[in-house]
């Protein structure tokens, strides 16, 4: 599948066809990320929020809700609700990965310090949780609450999974669901919800957005062993260095010889790296064809995703979100 | 006013008298710091729940719903949520303060590490908005959504006036608000709507929460300069070290000379500490007698929680409060 005209750039003509709710989630976020008494929160945030993200996940849940023909004004505030969490998130993972780039700027950690980044992260959850309060609708209270609980118990779970070659696919499964997918699928979900979606629609949403998250995922993991740097906004081999278990060297593990099997062990879990390690990494990941491999799954994920669309009123937007799925593939495909 | 026998240990009468109660939010509070993916969670939370503290935010919550004469059992879902808003602040302050002692144990991010306090921190707070969801009520969760900013926002200016001599007695007073009185108030605040108390009622459990909460910090300030370590569950000085203006700082300040100034800026501003210099610290405060001046407000915030009760109902538990409020001061009256 390539990338044409047509699909090059499903997000932006999602964006422009939804421009006016968007512009209100704008305005929600910069109004929602002041603080009268302490400056700082606002400097954070916006070093983030203005760092050209593309604001997918808060799109997602607009789309959702207009998709199934919602004239009301509560998905905005889900919307910001659900970009705040993300922001909150990553500010949380800088931290804990000592990260020193995000979206290819210095991360807030380095740039103040990691104090900042895990208290102003603590604001923007606690405003999360406000804006979310302000629909009064107790069914998406649960649904982000709850996605707010598995993207932590993710983290915690890789951070415990992060260096052990036991680590199996399943695993892989459980922490990208945390870390990515939780919050596509609430994003979808509660735009469905708060639009009064079936039963159906909003599970079709649901599965949509875990779909969707999951082969983002899958592709970042194939981009930070396939990739360039300022395509990708962070260093080729971050998580290599990072001894993180990512889809390709998961798979790599199961098809290790003896040889093989003892560079994981000294590379990822005794975290012993010489020069050349990455490159060496890189070959027996070609040799067994795991980013070949790891790029079937994404495609295999983002089809499901396209076919979850199938139950949804058909249109402009459910036209662009299928594009979408394809077009998160398409980096690696 | 002097510790005597009856007002000894109000708090362990108050949850002797409601025991029923809190065995209940005890056990919830078990049930839900469990996590069937990450270990790591329960371990880290059990660490501090475990550690002798003396649940005195659910407890407050459980009281000014009873007090009300509440007879559901949502008040219990609010204690655990509260006290899980306070473990999940106390992780994320010990990473922030580098804290190595939290209630005379070693802290988490000293056992485990920084990456763990941040992340089950944040695991607790999600799964604080799971339970307060589960009440149904949107106005708990109103105030809850807005105690937990208001925390996070008193910590991040706590940050970033910490060194800042020019910090006066009122931001003083809303940094004490933000990092100890949101939490308080709200849990007293909450307990009171649970019960359907009136508008005067829930504003007289705010006010005396309030009242306590800051009366509590105010002593909390003082014993660092003035108590014993195995007293106060971590070492005199701690906060000089850390370079935070507290109240007696602030009034001392306020109060220098030339030669007082240039070692406050020293010691405080710039950070350049050396041997005897606490010392020196505390001659200062004595000799300006501002540890007595800070004894005095929190005697009389003590006194404006004792009489934000008057309007309550009559009875033991109102009783017992009364005397928390002065309990909290006895420590340094």
């Amino acid at each position: 599948m390539g990338v044409n005209e047509t699909v090059a750039k499903p997000l932006d003509r999602l964006a422009a066809l939804l421009a006016e709710d968007m512009g209100a989630v704008d305005a929600l976020i910069r109004t929602r990320m002041e603080s009268r008494h302490a400056p700082r929160i606002p400097e954070v945030t916006a070093h983030l929020v203005e760092a050209g993200g593309k604001r997918l996940r808060p799109l997602l849940t607009i789309a959702a809700a207009r998709l199934l023909g919602y004239r009301g004004a509560h998905h905005q505030l889900l919307a910001a609700t659900v970009e705040f969490i993300h922001t909150a998130t990553l500010l949380h993972d800088d931290v804990v990965d000592e990260s020193r780039q995000r979206r290819g700027r210095p991360s807030a950690n380095l740039l103040w310090d990691n104090k900042s980044s895990v208290l102003v992260g603590d604001y923007l959850f606690a405003r999360s949780f406000q804006l979310m309060t302000e629909t009064g609708n107790m069914r998406v209270m649960g649904i982000l609450s709850n996605a707010s609980a598995v993207i932590a118990e993710g983290e915690v779970l890789q951070l415990t999974a992060a260096q052990d070659l036991r680590t199996t696919e399943e695993i892989y499964l459980q922490v990208v669901r945390g870390k990515t997918a939780a919050l596509f699928s609430a994003a979808t979900e509660v735009g469905g919800v708060i639009a009064g979606g079936t039963d159906v629609q909003v599970r079709a949403l649901y599965d949509y957005g875990d779909a969707l998250g999951i082969a983002f995922q899958i592709v970042d993991d194939i981009l930070d062993y396939s990739g360039a740097t300022e395509t990708i906004g962070k260093n080729v081999g971050d998580d290599f260095r990072e001894r993180k278990l990512t889809l390709p060297v998961i798979k790599a593990v199961a098809r290790a010889d003896a040889d093989e099997r003892a560079f994981w062990q000294r590379t990822i879990e005794k975290g012993d790296q010489q020069e050349g390690d990455l490159d060496r990494a890189m070959a027996i990941l070609g040799r067994h064809g795991t980013i070949d491999a790891a790029r079937a799954d994404a495609l295999a994920w983002a089809a499901r995703g396209r076919s979850a669309l199938a139950s949804l009123p058909e249109g402009e937007i459910r036209e662009l979100l299928a594009e979408l799925a394809d077009f998160v593939v398409a980096r690696v495909a």
